[in-house]
């Protein structure tokens, strides 16, 4: 671990379980999009103000999680964030969420796009955010999900 | 029961459960919110086309609840969905959530009002809507909420 | 604002938002659901735990909420937590979001009762339980409910 | 699309949009869930009474999702739900979203492991799942997330 990892904490609570008395899988995704939302900002690119911009647009192509040990009511939980691949106009982040004791209980990762509108791919994303991301990249690890 | 009642049907899923085995409270909210939009667009003022159009802003102001019985996953609920009060520029909308037992598990009210931008309220309702949603008025049922 | 007032901060995330541009409604609630536990905790008996050793239940009866400016993507928000009334074996807590400013955004309640199983209210909040509550009542405020 | 296909269908609701105006990422899991829910009743193990019994847990390890067209609010969508892969002790569900035109809008994909409890995986899928699901296997698309 460097300090190219960005970190993020967060609490199970009630309504992330289910009757299975455990999180319920896709809400592993919002807390992802909240750590997103928290590295984005720390590099300088808070995703509020790009949506309100409008200037540049990168949805969401592809989300994926791999779910290793079960989350619980009052689990206290760190997210690893880091910039698993930077491309000319896509990147990925990757995220792992482990307990008190350092445990990984699951993985996930996000693809996101360049698009100047809903059909068509952008030329390259900003310089500016190319750098923020650049600071955080990091091999990714031995690929779980392949 | 007269024929004034929209009825909307849903099934108790296990992300609407919570670890302490029943429907979290919040979601009851969501499930209204179905119920709503069904109800609007068998008036004929579909949610989403107004939202589109942007001609008129119906703001929620309010929301209650009150839980009577546990929900639990797999339960199969019926919405009745009644206009509880229709005024120049607001409605409440009420809804009662029974089982298939026709026992009431839970009720719920929202209000919404005509707004022609964030901070004024509106003049009154357009007719048509009016129209729509006076087609479905009944007496509130006796006050269960105050 | 007395030091008998609990304080728990946020941020609007794009999840919060729906096509209107503001805080789809009930999810309102989750976030005072997230205040309450930390309340709780605050307070020693933090919900997880009652949940799990099962000696106490206190279902929710009641919630509702009022909603009075529009809250956006990336809005940090403070929420004060209080318990508006504490009887003998029910209690309601009351919660305001207030934006960076100090403007009122929202207010909501929720109603707690003491059961000893699914049908049968209980006899009387444990005294621990009870003393803690009694740290942070308050008068409520004018009425804003109703 | 032979008769294996088991399909659901569903309305995109205000809460599953976000301010940017399209279906926020992670909502596309709880549909997926209540498609595998509807799926599972229709082969005779609905989830519900599987977690109630306790007899076989089939816990998700793994979700993944491709994102082709952004759904909107008001869209009507059609869920195609198979079985792309069947296991002694695993089994894959794939999820197609189409819109009324028949257009892909997104994929998805969710792995199922037995387990007999919470870290040992169990021996085989009872013969009557296995039954069930294999009446809806289906080669896998063209692969289209790997």
């Amino acid at each position: 671990m460097t300090d190219k990892t960005f970190r993020y904490e967060l609490h199970i609570r009630l309504h992330d379980t289910d009757a299975a008395g455990r999180l319920f899988f896709a809400h592993l995704f919002r807390h992802a999009q909240d750590a997103l939302e928290a590295f984005m900002e720390h590099i300088g690119y808070p995703i509020d103000a790009m949506l309100r911009d409008g200037e540049i647009l990168l949805p969401l192509t592809h989300a994926e999680a791999d779910y290793r040990r079960p989350m619980r009511h009052g689990d206290r939980i760190r997210v690893e964030v880091r910039v698993e691949d930077l491309r000319r106009r896509s990147f990925a982040i990757g995220y792992r969420f482990l307990n008190e004791a350092g445990e990984e209980m699951a993985t996930a990762r996000t693809i996101h796009v360049l698009v100047t509108d809903e059909i068509h791919v952008g030329e390259s994303l900003p310089e500016a955010l190319r750098a923020g991301l650049a600071g955080h990249v990091m091999a990714a690890r031995t690929q779980p999900t392949e």
